[in-house]
């Protein structure tokens, strides 16, 4: 018998259980071109184009990937115009919109504490 | 005088400050590992091996920069103890375990929400 050991094993199942949720955002939501294209998408309806000016730096295949996930999760909705080319829109589904509200909380709170946030990284650089 | 396109940039220069505050929070808290180390030492203080355990996956070298960056911005402080080997304890910051409100909250989101994301997948599957 192994007290020790049985005492760790348990410690680190229930800092797992409590992570879990945490786990299924990033798989899920976390990912910073995700996050992005919720948040655009919060102002309304918006096409492949528009969303891809709208994100610097996000590649064709990158966005079409986000966005593909997006729907599979059931946070983004797409219709197709049958134009030439086909006119693709996407936008939020009602889960997707209801997911905005915490990460716009989440947006706000690093908006509101931007300057502790810089005087930390300036202090932070002036010791190193 | 081109009115759509004054109409257009102004659109996208619309978005783009709507969308500052999620730049922020991808380029400071919002990757992956950051989140997880906040969720974690939301628990209580723990040790640079305790993380290493409780977080799947991450290597040495991505603890170490995850937790540079994170006592960087102030969201978590770092104490040594100069025992051989030196013993290394990290724990939240005020401004870290403010920031646990909102990323908590999206986590319960995600958590209360889990289902009808799965519905969302099997459905997707089922119809590719």
């Amino acid at each position: 018998m192994k007290p020790g050991h049985l005492k760790e094993t348990h410690t680190r199942s229930g800092v797992e259980d409590a992570c879990r949720p945490i786990h299924e955002i990033l798989g899920r939501v976390g990912d910073k071109w995700s996050v992005l294209v919720v948040q655009l998408l919060g102002h309304g309806t918006m096409r492949f184009n528009e969303l891809r000016r709208a994100i610097d730096g996000i590649s064709q295949k990158m966005l079409t990937t986000t966005l593909r996930n997006l729907e599979r999760d059931g946070f983004v909705s797409r219709k197709i115009y049958p134009t030439i080319p086909p006119r693709v829109e996407y936008s939020l589904t009602d889960l997707g919109s209801e997911l905005l509200g915490p990460v716009k909380a989440l947006a706000e709170w690093v908006d509101v504490n931007r300057e502790r946030i810089d005087a930390a990284r300036t202090r932070f650089d002036e010791r190193s």
